[in-house]
């Protein structure tokens, strides 16, 4: 059957979306591996037959699932023999709770940081679009939020905060063995791999950078497949 | 088999302690009913015996428990015929986790207006160990913190909106039915309720707030069962 993912693609064959890497991982995790179409910002039209414009969106033989969240409750479901990702019924609902806190609170934290960077590495068609909607949502300009890179990022390490806390007792978010709560979180930090010129996390005994590292790893280095910023060209 | 529950107790009967909310909801959940000790701030010489000070101390037959997460998982195993507390293992890493925003955010978001409101319900000899205590963790006075109360509500509104994500399409943080992550969350609501003069969510139509409704009514309304602020006498 066939399996194909659509994700996005910024220039130098960057894959920056922090929703698309939750996907990947889900696909990994259940041992599949998809065929990848990369779409820029301005491409939606190639995904208009999922009946949305948004990435990621996945196609499995006849069945067009879109919205990461979407994805993994399907993917749950139609591959019952293989690791779950989210163990349990309890799992699957505080899932969908840090779900909603890493788009509500940890990537909003981290916008500031992450949209302008992301701008830095888009094509000229695809950023004119990105700035207008991305400024449009924040209320502020990319050059602002460049002024503004330090606040951010100590808001953003009050932010990690409970995620160290959990990382100082238990090698990942969901214990033992990495799963959907870790996905989620990590897409943020692959958003920045991908973008961010600067380490986010700069000491190298930091629990959420050791864990970084080790799902940098899994999959035989999955996430380290795409170009790093400054890898570009 | 007999059951005691050591947890906080402030002037006029009030039970302030979001920890031991926790246990409070877990003890019910998997259907036990505990005697329970209160104890004051300065009465830490009778939980000496579980070998540290803090409630809540959970008794069950020979076996002392402390610490709200330690007590979490003994039940769960000690009473695994009856309902779950977190769903599986996958619920279990993630309550964990939550537990950690729990404290480290949520609580934290909330200190300069509970703290202060807490003191206030306190006998006086409470008060002097209260005050000098919470006043050295968060770096201010009581009396500044009162000053920043708005400053502190707006912060709380902003953390409060990944819960208010998964209210809106749930009747409970864990689900269809209350569980653990429900009670770690709704301690804090508690907290407020026993302190604090002023309602922290006014909206009626608030998901937050209808959730909270609920929690107060589970179990035969074991929350309402203590006073609340004004209350008291």
């Amino acid at each position: 059957m066939s399996l194909t993912l659509y994700e996005r693609l910024a220039a130098h064959d960057h894959r920056p979306s922090p929703f698309c890497w939750r996907t990947r991982f889900a696909l990994a995790h259940k041992g599949l591996t998809p065929e990848v179409v990369a779409i820029r910002f301005t491409e939606a039209d190639r995904v208009a037959f999922s009946g949305q414009a948004m990435v990621p969106v996945l196609v499995d033989g006849d069945r067009v699932v879109s919205d990461s969240w979407s994805i993994a409750c399907y993917l749950e479901d139609a591959y019952p023999q293989q690791p779950s990702l989210f163990g349990g019924e309890g799992g699957k609902a505080l899932a969908r709770t840090l779900n909603h806190w890493v788009d509500a609170t940890l990537q909003t934290s981290l916008a500031g940081i992450l949209a302008p960077a992301l701008y830095d590495i888009l094509e000229p068609a695809d950023q004119a679009y990105y700035r207008k909607t991305r400024e449009a949502r924040w209320g502020r300009t990319f050059e602002s939020m460049r002024d503004e890179r330090e606040t951010y990022l100590a808001a953003a390490h009050t932010v990690f905060e409970p995620l160290r806390l959990r990382l100082a007792e238990a090698p990942y978010i969901c214990g033992d063995a990495p799963a959907y709560g870790d996905y989620l979180i990590f897409g943020v930090f692959q958003w920045a791999r991908c973008t961010d010129p600067q380490d986010m996390i700069p000491a190298e005994d930091d629990a959420l950078r050791t864990w970084r590292d080790r799902m940098l790893d899994l999959y035989d280095g999955l996430a380290r497949s795409v170009p790093a910023f400054g890898s570009a060209g």
